[in-house]
């Protein structure tokens, strides 16, 4: 008998694995081994991917309780539809019909989803902390999630979710959290959607580091003011920019920040000058750019002193304003592409808000 | 005497400052102080600049032997006079004359130049390493440089150069470099026109590191590989990559990379697969994009192990399609931004291509 199954295992040895008496395909790391067109692609590039639920031996199969449509998306789907959501329903069961995701073929985005963890692949048992019940979000983005509808069963427009009775794939590299017990699902969503930002400024940011926020009154750029002051410590400072006395007052209150300028950010003298006078007449060394507006390239470099970091997370930035920016005024600093992605984000963020009851009550109370 | 001058300090002390026994306006780090439209602008974004040659005590002034023109801006002038060169000359005095520098208006780009020092600021005098009748290039953009021209003496289309007799102005934050006497001026330039990659190299490569570098049979790319070879020492892997035979054959002779691989830059996996092989099996801890195409940046994400970096020189980049693409597929890389300026990065261009007989020697045949 033992024979007679090492044999079968070496004859599926090349596109499949043997596990207990379950024959499974391998899949890859990135998940091509479902891209359908064009082949060769990664999953989030391609047009069409397969959404057939059999699950590869490192895939995880989830039991889908929601979509949340990427934002973009949703906007282009009801305008689309001119309001109409049962247009928008049949919108959505065509596009994932269509490309076996969820990426809407306009803005090219996709979203999030919640669901409850249905299946494992047995290469991923060890290697992972989920269990089959576990309830998740999954990280990356729905533009190259498998996804297979059986029914939509609400629609709800003033927060972009669409509750579903259907499943979804995570590949290996895909990334995912636990939804916590101790927190409401609204409040964890809304703060794994900024979560690479504080944790790439836990990386970035060291004690006794002096530190501007460009946009600290947003909602990533809360996040970061709080996670940089907790790294610079004592001896550090950070410097938080506000459009107006508005929401300065606002930043003040929230003692994120041990200074807050008012300053243009169209205007990179202006906030290069208050910088110096809020950082005792020197330049910082990190900047961090949670603005969402273009052409603020120069705000966030000029302010940094040689040898210095200025950290991009605004996806208006533009390459090629930083690139030449930065040598037109001749500044040896390293300027860094925001990345969403890095080591334990979500943890890291979700303790934030634990950590931060000032935190978590602004989230609760404006994004939740 | 001496007391009326002190009065005199005193008193021009906001905007000017007393040097020997000339009195200068002061100027500030950026050029700003020659802003004239729009206000608070800084001189490269800046529509108009004063090009009066008056100098500032942080300035340095030079006359100026020819501009080389962005090759981006010259075909569009060329275009533009239907290949006229009268009237590209008449464009080119009308420009200058309009923005106070030598900006392109479609383009928006600018060219450096050449000349000789022809008057060092006071403040300046101890803190640079130049002298009156230095021969130098400078390294920032003509886009925001200051420029009068009394006359254009000759117009060599071939290599978008530009004679003519006239003036230009250098601010305290502007770089430049004094063109050395043991190389052609053509070489020079065909050198500093990319200084910033091989210098940052020299800065981000350690000894042992694993190295890709994607378009390495290119001008910056053939500098970035001479480069990585040298810091990464025996223990290291420099990788090259090339987009067919010829290329991968003309890479494998140079002998600045221990691999050379042929792979299709849009198609990541395959980059990923051949990389692997390459490197033993495992993904490299740094990549170098010195393509000059765009939809790559997956191409240089996905052969990066967790933990390494990503440089970006190319100028064709995608902001959004880097920061969505390392975290479509969960890569804790760090992504840079390439700048073009790093301390003493003319130095270190010209030092390397005086250290690699063979480099010097692609060089001549190929860009000077």
């Amino acid at each position: 008998m033992v024979e007679k199954i090492l044999i079968k295992v070496n004859i599926v040895n090349i596109t499949s694995n043997y596990f207990g008496d379950i024959i499974m395909k391998k899949g890859t790391l990135y998940g091509t081994h479902r891209v359908i067109d064009p082949k060769g692609s990664l999953p989030q590039p391609a047009l069409k991917i397969s959404n057939d639920m059999e699950l590869y031996d490192n895939e995880i199969l989830i039991d889908v309780d929601y979509l949340n449509i990427d934002s973009a998306s949703f906007t282009q789907l009801k305008q689309e539809a001119n309001g109409d959501i049962e247009k928008v329903k049949k919108k959505i069961l065509e596009i994932v019909d269509q490309r076996g995701k969820m990426q809407n073929p306009v803005t090219g985005s996709g979203g999030m989803l919640i669901g409850k963890v249905q299946e494992i692949g047995p290469k991923l048992l060890d290697k992972i902390d989920l269990k089959v019940g576990d309830k998740i979000a999954t990280l990356v983005s729905l533009s190259l999630t498998p996804l297979k509808i059986k029914k939509i069963k609400k629609v709800i427009p003033d927060i972009d979710r669409v509750e579903i009775d259907g499943n979804a794939i995570l590949f290996e590299s895909g990334i995912y959290a636990k939804l916590p017990e101790d927190m409401e699902n609204t409040l964890t969503l809304a703060a794994l959607d900024v979560a690479g930002a504080p944790a790439q400024v836990k990386k970035l940011v060291k004690r006794g580091d002096n530190v501007l926020i460009l946009g600290a009154t947003g909602k990533s750029g809360l996040m970061c003011s709080c996670m940089a002051k907790k790294m610079v410590g004592e001896e550090g400072i950070v410097i938080g920019q506000a459009r107006n006395q508005n929401r300065a007052q606002f930043l003040i209150n929230t003692k994120f920040c041990d200074k807050v300028i008012i300053a243009d950010v169209q205007n990179p003298v202006h906030i290069l000058e208050e910088t110096i006078k809020a950082n005792g007449g020197k330049e910082v060394n990190i900047s961090i750019n949670c603005l969402s507006i273009p052409n603020v390239e120069m705000s966030c470099i000029l302010p940094v002193k040689d040898g210095g970091t200025v950290y991009f997370f605004s996806m208006a930035t533009s390459f090629t304003k930083a690139a030449l920016g930065a040598e037109g005024v001749g500044k040896d600093v390293t300027m860094i592409i925001g990345n969403g992605y890095t080591k334990d984000h979500a943890q890291i963020t979700l303790d934030l808000l634990r950590e931060s009851k000032k935190l978590r009550e602004i989230f609760n109370e404006k994004y939740a």
